[in-house]
């Protein structure tokens, strides 16, 4: 089976939204998810940490799933993330996005447990595949040791590949690490790559990188798209330059109440930016240098959708 | 409403027992909790750390715990833990220890999500109170910083004590910080703290805590009861220096893993040792290790139960 027909490019980890009660803004989760793929987004990578996905129960993240088919999302472009704590919770949502023909699950590893041996994360996911046991499975190894303490080692991944070359396909590196991101393009030839920030965009196209899933796509994914199809041009450098800087300025803040905020400005709608703990929102001085600085990088904050 | 009707002294976070397929063992967790009680734990504080609950699915614990209660086990001596990642799962959990009269539930604070504020986690906390809206409610924080990732600090735990002084009403100080635990005593008189380790036991009762909740106390309650109940004694000394010294030869080893190769030995039961991924069971030569030195310390290793 060839790897040509999985998304490539930018896919979107969607922030989920919430109404004002904590429960979550289904209408506006598809309003959002349907304008990022209008934007130019290849992908969603929904249920990330950006989407505050370990904040929602493993029903609300089903329910959620099938009210974005059902409003018109393709699965074909949908890689849910699916790895929980515990097995049973990991096998159930990843069944759930296999029957719904997702291309692809994003996996992170068991993540309570620290300093647990790579047989114990070799184990958990062998466990899931053989539960799922469905032939259309395809899991992308979520990598984000600074949120979930533990990650896929290089010896792992490769015993993952050996053991498992049709299912475990691609990884998300949210390590911040670029060693680690090139390593990894180095190390496995055809394993799709997605560095998790846009930062290093450039730098993974140039040695084959699948692209980048990264949460300040959310406000900036055309931006990306851009690259993504000009990366081999005069003016890429100078995309790069630009999406950098954006980048910078956004990650001086909590991530996901930064996206929010900025989402809230863009579609002047104040209920954008709900939370749930423990994350909490920006305060209205933060949120007032996020947007003066966007402004200052003439990053369009106009209102680029109706709907909301 | 008076403290004194609460579990103190020796609370055993119960390791939970699994068929070799993995499904939970229910009829060998029945048995090992009374086996505890009979032999002198105050409560059960079951579903924590050592008994491996974030790998279990709420529905697998709720399940439990009315195995357990219909098994025999009074409610009122378990305090089982409730805090998961999602509000909308920890409410469920609460909700329904509440609904079966445990006195009180150890909650986690959302430890998915690494950095966030005392606001976020207060939040947190404040948001499943109201929910489970119940004046039945007994909170116990439960602070482990090593594995969470997360923690209670003393100034929100001063925050919560003022917000809710009818229902926080204890922690379990896992931090491995006695400096931590004897700040803890000192400052909130009448909150209940147990530390999460027997090495500090004395030193906290003398302090007017609460006792202990020990992973080891799985394999080695009585000894802790005994202390707890002799320690304004001579002996008492004597007694610490004992529990430990067996608590330093466990825990050379995986902690959850080492003591089920100890229930495996004392209860001549092979299946005991398995544990879910990510964790691994011990190695063959570690288990020989792990209970010559408990055999060098005349730790009893014998058959304290005939059904396993």
């Amino acid at each position: 089976m060839s790897l040509d027909h999985y998304p490539r490019g930018v896919l979107v980890p969607a922030v989920t939204p919430f109404h004002g009660d904590l429960a979550v803004d289904e209408k506006r989760f598809v309003a959002h998810c349907k304008w990022l793929l209008d934007e130019g987004a290849d992908g969603l990578a929904v249920f990330g940490t950006t989407s505050e996905a370990n904040s929602l129960s493993p029903g609300e993240r089903m329910e959620l799933l099938e009210r974005l088919i059902e409003g018109g999302v393709a699965a074909d472009v949908l890689m849910p993330g699916t790895g929980c704590c515990a097995i049973p919770d990991t096998v159930a949502l990843t069944q759930h996005a296999v029957s719904h023909d997702c291309f692809g699950v994003l996996m992170l590893p068991p993540f309570y447990y620290k300093g647990v041996s790579d047989d114990g994360i070799f184990a958990s996911i062998a466990e899931v595949v053989q539960r799922v046991a469905d032939s259309r499975l395809r899991i992308y190894l979520y990598h984000i040791p600074p949120m979930a303490g533990v990650g896929f080692s290089l010896p792992l991944i490769e015993r993952l590949l050996k053991a498992y070359p049709q299912i475990v396909v691609g990884l998300k590196d949210s390590s911040g690490d670029w060693k680690n991101t090139q390593a990894l393009l180095e190390a496995f030839p055809g394993f799709e790559v997605f560095p998790g920030s846009e930062t290093y965009l450039l730098d993974a196209l140039r040695l084959g990188g699948a692209g980048c899933i990264s949460a300040t796509a959310n406000v900036n994914v055309a931006a990306m798209r851009q690259l993504i199809e000009e990366w081999n041009t005069s003016t890429a450098e100078a995309m790069q330059q630009r999406i950098t800087a954006v980048r910078a300025a956004i990650q001086k803040f909590p991530m996901v109440a930064a996206l929010k905020a900025i989402l809230a400005e863009m579609h002047d709608a104040p209920g954008w930016d709900v939370v749930r703990p423990p994350l909490v929102r920006l305060g209205s001085t933060a949120r007032i240098q996020l947007l003066d600085s966007l402004a200052a990088l003439k990053f369009d904050l106009g209102h680029p959708v109706s709907a909301t």
